[in-house]
């Protein structure tokens, strides 16, 4: 890929997502939003929907031959044909819980899918203040200052970030995973969004991350965490048929000293 | 009590703790601390030490007469003959991985128990620009805006924050409890700070907690949400020895229409 379409990609990103920002705080500020909720208990308010269609709009109008992948608006794109056009892989807002609930880890979340790789990730947090953005083999920043992972080598002391379903059919499974996370690490925690936890463990703020996501959650981060020297892979086959680098089905990111450990505890833990 | 001693109490509780949440901020930024494991995996900072020996200096210079039951200095202190002296119930640090971590969720929480009751709970997030505060019978508030408890009244879509202990023996109880909770309510938050959990309550951005913590975790903050609208008791009988309104065994707090409903859920599970 050549740097001026991935740089031009990046600076239209950070545009999109910081003016997509700035709707979600407004509309939360005054209290302008619906609730509804989707496939069960899964919230979506009238502000995601907001969001989905200005940043649909924003990339259909200045690359009107590039696809979109987006949580609200087309989450069953066929990407198996489709190496040959970028898709613009898009969460409108992730947190959708925490927007309602007031909380601050809500993010907006765009990344550049292409040629089988990750060009361009962006997770903006517009009430934390925080841009992260990285270009792959470029490295990853927030808000301008380059991003490095914790330097935790011992699973024993690490803090890891995980999250659980709406669908509460894998409860069971879930909870085998958190029991021998939580028997073999120091402790986890929960934010309720996973690109923002995976911008975390790119920052240092926690060593690791394991969770089952969409495309749309992670595509962004991941990205982030590996320009940031994470281990990015998953742990179990995905029965899902995304293409791998943007497949969020058993994810996990990790400091590269705590990786194969947590890896490990995981595998078996879903065996 | 007269509003004259508890208003003095609340005073001084702020300036305190607002002056330890700027060293403990001042601590991080230099990254001027060193880390110890103490009884097994519990992470302690010298920054601990450092704010609880600044916040018992300035209580003993002021009260000389009060008591003191800090979690790093006298964590035994008998309180069951001592209800005629006002006792200063503070954790320098709620929330040490996470200053660790370079996480947001810190804290410094002070209470002041006396003759059986909570009077007065301050719990300062410095990293969070947010100071929240309470007086028995007279209302909670944040940064000076009154708190009120959200409106959610179904547990199904409640969000509940709860915590896991450094000591892993109670991890399956904790586990079955955690299991009935994601079954029932819409999802967890796991932040790392008991006081900051609290006070999410008492603020609305959570619609319940529940974990066993100790009591200068909870003081402060159980006042603030009880007095922001919440209901708050123990979820089953403890086996420790503090008076009731400052045992943080089995503790939950929630909204009065979501209450019973995880009561109900977390004695069946705790059974």
């Amino acid at each position: 890929m050549d740097d001026a379409s991935v740089n031009e990609w990046l600076g239209y990103a950070k545009s999109w997502a910081t003016h997509a920002g700035a709707m979600i705080v407004d509309a939360r500020e005054q209290a302008n939003f619906s609730e509804q909720y989707k496939s069960g208990h899964e919230l979506v308010t009238s502000t995601d929907l907001v969001i989905d269609a200005y940043l649909c709009r924003q990339i259909k109008q200045t690359f009107p031959e590039h696809l979109i992948l987006s949580e609200e608006s087309s989450p069953d794109l066929e990407l198996a044909n489709n190496s040959e056009i970028p898709v613009w892989v898009i969460d409108p807002i992730d947190g959708t819980i925490n927007f309602a609930q007031g909380l601050l880890h809500v993010a907006v979340s765009i990344a550049v899918y292409y040629r089988g790789e990750r060009w361009v990730g962006v997770v903006h947090a517009p009430f934390l203040g925080e841009t992260y953005f990285a270009i792959k083999g470029q490295g990853a920043w927030l808000n301008g200052e380059a991003l490095k992972v914790s330097g935790r080598s011992e699973l024993r002391n690490a803090i890891v970030a995980t999250g659980f379903p709406y669908n509460k059919d894998s409860l069971p499974d879930l909870l085998t995973l958190l029991s021998r996370v939580l028997e073999n690490c120091q402790d986890i925690r929960r934010n309720g969004s996973a690109a923002l936890d995976l911008c975390a463990v790119a920052r240092g703020q926690m060593d690791a991350y394991y969770e089952s996501v969409k495309p749309w959650d992670m595509a962004a981060g991941a990205l982030i965490a590996v320009e940031a020297g994470a281990k990015v892979g998953h742990f179990a086959e995905s029965q899902q048929s995304w293409p791998t680098l943007i497949n969020g089905d058993y994810l996990i990111a990790a400091t590269p000293d705590v990786y194969q450990g947590l890896l490990d505890i995981l595998q078996v833990a879903k065996k």
